[in-house]
């Protein structure tokens, strides 16, 4: 199949790529290298430097002879994407090309801005250049768990039936961000909606929870394959900071109350996701939502978990709780179907100790380039 | 009170800033005259033409005594509005400032994708301007009630609550909407609610169905204050286009099956809404929600009518099924709460006979002008 990834860059956006590729796909990257832009500006580079595209293909082909191709440019520009898309006539569509930063987003007008024209332009911009030219093609759109918010209902995958004064109907599962990149996921989500069931696009929206991991068989072929980890508190998830943390012996920054309780997956899983959906496309017309998640924990369990297995491990693991910078629920109800992917062929990879310790293992090899002013909260927002 | 209107020289902006400017408050307009360059792009321009803001707001002093300050900018833009607030430091904002046809939206990309972020960008703009200069400021934002789409339940006002599987929660409505113009409208919705819960905002969201009329007490004073009315396909409201067509003998184009439903309101009862609107503003932290309309009809009902009462009037008046342009349900359930502006003190002016007979020798006397080519519908969706 010809896979075009946009974001090819980043977290995972990198990784699936070697991994279609490894599927003997025909894969194409687009990317402008905006989230090392805004990590240089704020200074939240990742634990190790990564190669550029360029080069991290070229490492990637040496090793394992399969071939990435990479585009570098604005996937919110009209001439930038309808010269791809003439050009690869991409069979399916993966979108991560978003500011993916929740705090970055709230750190004043200009970045919540850059988040709004950059993520609603390269959805936008996707969208048209699948209906001008590749009407068939699939997209496979990154969205978040986190639009949903902390409902006090069971969370659905993607859509409900209300019953309200004795009629009902079918609806698109209400949506609440915490942060303005939150929201606008859920605006992504609008704006495919309305393109699908007026044009008959095939889109599948991939409401993922916050992934953990630096390791992908592909990435571990060579040092240099490492996606980029980041560990700070505006590009770094959740878990991956923790490790960081762990290592260092910086306490485990745990904000407010530690009840945030969200649904986590492994980057091997985010990997078996991507493939799925790929494998059995929506149909035309069809905006499916799946919940992509493996395991629930909370903040204060996965701390727990952390300081665990690093004790096991000889570290002395530390837990902080501070004030929330963020303005969220720190005890609510959480429960979200992901029965989709399950169904589909997902085979979850859980976060047994064996996998922290290993993580932690992996982490404790690039010790020597963390750095602690990079790891508090910044960004306020509660 | 300094109330600032964005969008001030389009149909609902320039009656608004006559009223209000009316009733004593210090009113400053400012516009792009974006609708006016559409307009001429698209060859819809109005039944009459307007003077601008400058020559109309000096025929307004003339004739009332009355003064309306008047800024030309693009409230998308940052700087403009930063001088804007600063100078003028208003304690309501009324904004109007959006790109207001459902079809022009759907033309091409150009158009969709002016529409998408001239309207989010004024949104977005008017937001931050508050939250930097004029903490405050009550918003009172024009939405409408297509953000709903024509769901098989009864439309609360902005919220609902949901049962699901014994458990429940307040949420939005949910919200699905017939053309860009409207997904943007959604998002708009969207945008305001997350700065209002996240920073205290106090935002009026007022859910407006198709309004009609071109009479107000101060409109009426000369003939060059009319409102600009359209009647042409893109950017004419559907009353206002069978007003016209009765006029110039033209069938009166119904699209389809004819009975989509909406909730209508004559001109005079929107500047009554915005006036209530501000008079009760929202709280911090609220976005109250009101639908504003008066009457649900049928586009089958208000051709009828059209006819009836123009055939009293020795008109000949014949109705046209058109295929429908739009995608839309041409037949189905439509019940919406309008309580919370009747509650405020909303006395609707209802299209009685007399009413729409008074409407049609309006648009009588201006008949030589009408130019019959803008009248059939000339973008398709469906």
């Amino acid at each position: 199949m010809r896979i075009l990834i946009l974001g090819g860059d980043g977290y995972l956006g990198w990784p699936t790529a070697m991994r279609l590729a490894a599927r003997g796909h025909d894969v194409m990257v687009i990317d402008n290298y905006l989230r090392r832009t805004l990590a240089r500006e704020t200074s939240s580079l990742p634990l190790i430097d990564t190669p550029d595209l360029a080069e991290r293909t070229a490492i990637y082909r040496s090793v394992s002879g399969f071939e990435i191709k990479v585009r570098i440019g604005d996937c919110a520009d009209p001439a930038v994407m309808a010269r791809v898309f003439q050009e690869f006539q991409p069979e399916a569509a993966v979108h991560y090309a978003e500011q993916p930063s929740a705090p970055f987003s709230m750190m004043g007008f200009d970045q919540a801005k850059l988040t709004l024209t950059n993520n609603l332009g390269t959805t936008f911009n996707l969208i048209w250049s699948v209906l001008q030219h590749a009407p068939g093609c699939h997209i496979v759109k990154l969205g978040t768990l986190g639009e949903y918010g902390t409902p006090n209902i069971d969370i659905e995958e993607g859509w409900i039936d209300i019953e309200h004064r004795g009629r009902s109907d079918r609806f698109l599962f209400p949506r609440q961000g915490a942060s303005l990149y939150h929201t606008t996921k859920i605006m992504d989500t609008d704006l495919l909606w309305f393109y699908v069931r007026t044009y008959g696009l095939r889109v599948t929206d991939l409401m993922q929870g916050p992934v953990y991991g630096l390791d992908t068989k592909e990435a571990d072929a060579d040092p240099r394959l490492i996606p980029n980890f980041h560990y700070d508190d505006i590009f770094g998830t959740v878990l991956n900071r923790f490790l960081v943390q762990a290592v260092a012996g910086i306490p485990l920054t745990v904000y407010g109350q530690g009840g945030q309780t969200r649904g986590f997956l492994n980057l091997e899983d985010t990997l078996q996701c991507v493939e799925l959906a790929l494998k059995t496309p929506a149909m035309p017309g069809q905006l499916r939502v799946l919940n992509q998640y493996t395991e629930l924990f909370s903040v204060n369990e996965l701390a727990a978990r952390v300081k665990r297995v690093g004790g096991t491990m000889g570290m002395n693991v530390r837990i902080a709780q501070l004030p929330n910078p963020r303005k969220e629920r720190e005890e609510h109800y959480y429960n979200v179907r992901n029965q989709g992917l399950i169904d589909l062929g997902l085979k979850p990879h859980y976060l047994t100790d064996d996998v922290l310790g290993r993580l932690l293992a992996r982490v404790f090899r690039y010790r020597a380039a963390i750095d602690p002013t990079r790891i508090q909260p910044r960004v306020r927002w509660s």
